[in-house]
């Protein structure tokens, strides 16, 4: 099917998932360029492909558009220069038994650091990642594009922190708080149990009452006293704990 | 002094400071916003002062200028809305007896990257932070602001690396590539001695005359075999020889 109208139905639905209220209703995202469509086929996840009017389409196994420049540019977030778009529908977890080592995440406002913290988190053999509701929208496309499609393959939910870690306290998890204050240094913490690891907001760290939560503080030493980039304290921790 | 036009020989020539060409040629460059400007009068490098007219400038010890706001507009890097800049004079540093823990970066395009592996380096206590010729110009904005001030205070050397990697073999530096192939497990590697980190450019890694310098090359090891961001990498390992 060949759209050229950027009035036409489709294309003004599709330009909505730009918003998260509308990627809410349909439970359904946008993605664009050939490595994320590739991971979000993988993940089984793609629903329509839109490409570029004349282009080969390298996924025709799905309902597909081809689409007039002045379409694609209207829907393009403009960060690939490969005009090929997916609608996706969303992936919907839930804590389960086999949970052993998941990541919380509570305020961050970056969508670049947690994209960043999930593709980690994929990497070290994370079990989940949890994301305050108060955090970044899950699938605003900035943090989607730095997880650089990590995130269709480990499961990330979005829900309130503080219901999920009264869950974990029930599976026997230690929950540990990187804080710089009242705890205790990385290093000489040990754990061969199911934990979880809390970080927080960018400017003001993990709020006072998930911090109350935690079962140990911890954190990471060092000789300058420096604020770590909250990506980079996570990995740090997430290694350690791998 | 008060300047009101952008035609202004001062105006001019500050703006010149937005390229790297008139940087290098004045061995200045130009911040903005409280934080920064803060860092760099701890660090003594602050020349010049540049207020929006009827502001208060809490540094009357340096030579000030206050500008009216079509200056400001032609000036500002828009990252701020405090309306203050400073000119600085650019730092110098050489290898010394006394290093013993260098970072070695090798390529590297993303100046948030680099910044963010200045300002852990910082952190954890490092010598100095060496940033090969044909990366990011150190003096970019963007790299400076990511820094959040940490370069003010950690010699950081922008140079020919190969040259740097015989320097440092000649006082005894054990050199390591991270790499993924022919690579030991960072978790097996102890030293005590003189270290030296390389990280590569972000799509292609470390050179291969580079690598081919290095003791001994160095993987993280990951349960998902998905590559780390350079500043996530450079920072576990940052950690781990701290």
């Amino acid at each position: 099917m060949l759209i050229t109208s950027v009035t036409n139905n489709k294309v003004k639905q599709w330009t909505k998932y730009k918003n998260k209220k509308y990627r809410d209703l349909d439970d359904r995202f946008m993605i664009e360029g050939m490595h994320l469509i590739e991971e979000a086929h993988k993940a089984k996840i793609i629903e329509s492909i839109i490409i570029l009017q004349g282009a080969t389409n390298p996924y025709p196994q799905y309902e597909y558009y081809e689409v007039s420049d002045n379409v694609m540019d209207k829907l393009t977030m403009h960060v690939s220069n490969e005009k090929i778009m997916a609608i996706c529908h969303k992936l919907d977890y839930e804590l389960n038994i086999n949970d052993h080592k998941v990541i919380l995440l509570d305020g961050l406002q970056d969508p670049g650091n947690i994209g960043t913290i999930i593709r980690t988190a994929y990497s070290f053999g994370y079990d989940k990642v949890i994301l305050s509701d108060n955090s970044v929208d899950l699938y605003n496309d900035k943090l989607i594009r730095s997880t650089q499609g990590a995130m269709f393959h480990i499961p990330v939910i979005q829900n309130d922190l503080k219901a999920i870690i009264k869950s974990l306290k029930k599976q026997n998890f230690t929950i540990y708080a990187t804080t710089l204050t009242n705890a205790k240094n990385l290093s000489s913490v040990t754990n061969q149990g199911n934990i979880a690891l809390i970080f927080g907001n960018e400017g003001n760290g993990i709020s006072k009452e998930i911090i109350d939560m935690a079962d140990q503080n911890i954190i990471i030493e060092m000789v300058n006293f420096e604020s770590l980039n909250v990506a980079i304290a996570a990995s740090i921790c997430m290694y350690k704990f791998k």
